[in-house]
């Protein structure tokens, strides 16, 4: 028995039963272990072009102002987003990011033995909020990359599952369907089941990816954030839409006074900067082409992606993968892999600048070279 | 059954059960209620004095790393603050503010029924969190304004208490028991019961309020916060220091991601800069000295305070000095007061500048004259 798995005796049954390991290793953990800093930031899908200058300049701004809490009903913020969303701003709920949120709604809606349905390799942070609050996670397949809505549904009946789990566009495949799909997969929902519908990417998706928002249908919410396509991953600014009877709900549980006042400020800046936002698109649009081009050079495949990273098929098992990824980092590139096989062939890469392109178009080929390297090694 | 009490049939039955009352409305819902901002905010016992300059700096340089998420372990902060505390770094974890903290502790050691120990009208967050994980809270009354150190530790054996909440210095009142005195309770703590000693306050009380932290005693974990003296509410920065068996638990259910990083950068800025803490300290005196002359010069009675705010005995019951609450702030003074009685017969100002307690001097007579009227006219 380890350290991290001894058990405080006044810990309820489920909290003693919860294993000590975490979703993510941050890259600044990875920089102590290895004693020096990466030189490309790629592996958690952060944006690299970061937030609008507007947006910098409003948080600098806020500063000062950070001896008061933050609004604890985040109200300018969510006046803004429903305009923005066309929905009534009781039908919005601010968080502390998606994880924030996903917390929160599974709390409301999971106990002990709640059955839950995901995609095999989507997102852990759900997993681990769902095994957090003694649910059971029932997975399925991806089909060729692709989480597989009619598979989801299938198993959500089959097991009654009270949520399914879905993100469009998909982490870590970066796959997406489009919005005639998801809404066919709303209106297949059995009865009493919620789509947990995370559109962290959605922003940088094409255009109509994502289907209306319809507010008045409790059977889906939706979750989107501040820290992908708006450049504010360290704000820790997400939001929820959906039914206002479920988001009031989250009025019960969650820290109320949670939300930073210079997030706030942040993210409400952000919001107004859309051309900003178009801006990054375009960025994260070239990097992805740049990519899919290293992966071409390197004779590999990459799936094609709607969000700021690529997956690229490094065209041999799970392990190769890791190999793979180890050696980048080795060489300074920090970048992520799916958990799951088939899709653990892969290493994740994020969107980047164009001097970050240019260390992966050097790094990978000797990654490959070092994991082929590896593999020959062990075939003598 | 208005519409906040109407229940998403996905809830949870302990969801489905939670009230949707809140703690606390913020100032800011209060002003967008009566239509004008309020001339001096002293009702969250923020600290008007701010966090140091060179904290302020820090997060506006920060601003522009935004874009990165904060470092999930919040290594560095956590490495100054076991310095500081002289304990080590896995015997601190560190979260959105102590309202944050708490969460998860009540998490991991609450569920259906569990019992808990506090004060009547102490902390209402904390009691929140309990409600919200299912445990009965058990409470005893304050003596002379002061939390009981023997009522809780009797009825925490009484009931079989899991935890026991104490702050010391104590809010909403602004006591504070001696360090011998909170060492003793920890020693005649029934075996298995916690003690969530709360020390929001601590920098701004008497040198030697806190008994000196020992990580061995697995008795107790003690919170604190950025939030108070250090000037930073808007933040979201609190830490639990504790044993290592109870602190590594956290981890398993925190939202790793979650701490800000600009957040992170103000924490640790803040801590190094203990001049400027120190400086704040002589500010609240000189302000806490002048909360005690307006009373007097009103014919009232201030509870003596350790921390960044005084209550002040408006002399008569709980429905008076509400009335005088809401008079306060329609002259443009946000201050809270006691929720039980009979503490509920004070209003609680928070420490602020100059003319902060001008404007009270000259608020408060009126406010009183108010209520006074109020009184008057009912009796005819």
């Amino acid at each position: 028995m380890t350290k991290d798995t001894e058990n405080d005796p006044r810990l309820t049954p489920l909290a003693a039963s919860l294993p000590s390991t975490v979703p993510f290793i941050g890259p600044e953990a990875q920089e102590r272990a290895k004693g020096t800093p990466f030189k490309a930031r790629l592996g958690a899908n952060e944006s690299v072009f970061g937030p609008s200058p507007s947006t910098i300049r409003a948080m600098r701004q806020a500063a000062k102002d950070v001896w008061m809490y933050g609004d604890p009903e985040s109200h300018d913020l969510r006046m803004a987003l429903a305009v923005h969303h066309v929905v009534n701003p009781d039908e919005i709920v601010v968080g502390a990011g998606i994880d924030g949120l996903l917390d929160s709604l599974v709390r409301l809606t999971v106990t002990d033995g709640t059955p839950v349905v995901t995609s095999a390799g989507a997102y852990p942070t759900f997993n681990y909020h769902v095994t957090g609050y003694g649910g059971t996670i029932h997975t399925v397949n991806y089909t060729a990359d692709f989480e597989d809505p009619d598979h989801l549904i299938a198993k959500a009946r089959e097991v009654g599952a009270k949520l399914i789990y879905l993100s469009n566009p998909d982490n870590p495949m970066g796959t997406y369907h489009t919005a005639a799909t998801i809404q066919r997969m709303i209106e297949s929902l059995p009865k009493g089941c919620l789509l947990v519908l995370d559109e962290a990417y959605v922003e940088l998706a094409p255009k109509g990816t994502a289907p209306a928002i319809n507010t008045k249908d409790s059977r889906v919410i939706r979750m989107r954030t501040f820290s992908k396509g708006y450049g504010m991953a360290g704000a820790r600014i997400g939001y929820a839409v959906g039914h206002k009877t479920l988001i009031s709900a989250f009025n019960r549980v969650r820290n109320h006074f949670g939300m930073g006042r210079i997030s706030q400020v942040g993210a409400l800046t952000a919001l107004e900067d859309q051309a900003w936002l178009e801006d990054v698109c375009e960025q994260v649009e070239e990097s992805r082409q740049r990519l899919y081009e290293i992966a071409t050079e390197n004779g590999l495949e990459a799936i094609p992606s709607a969000t700021n990273f690529v997956a690229i098929d490094c065209g041999k098992d799970g392990a190769f993968a890791r190999t793979v990824l180890t050696a980048l980092g080795e060489l300074g590139v920090f970048v992520r892999m799916p958990f799951v096989a088939p899709q653990d062939r892969c290493v994740r890469i994020s969107c980047g600048t164009k001097k970050d392109m240019a260390l992966v178009a050097k790094a990978l080929p000797k990654a490959l070279a070092q994991a082929q390297a590896a593999v020959d090694t062990q075939k003598v």
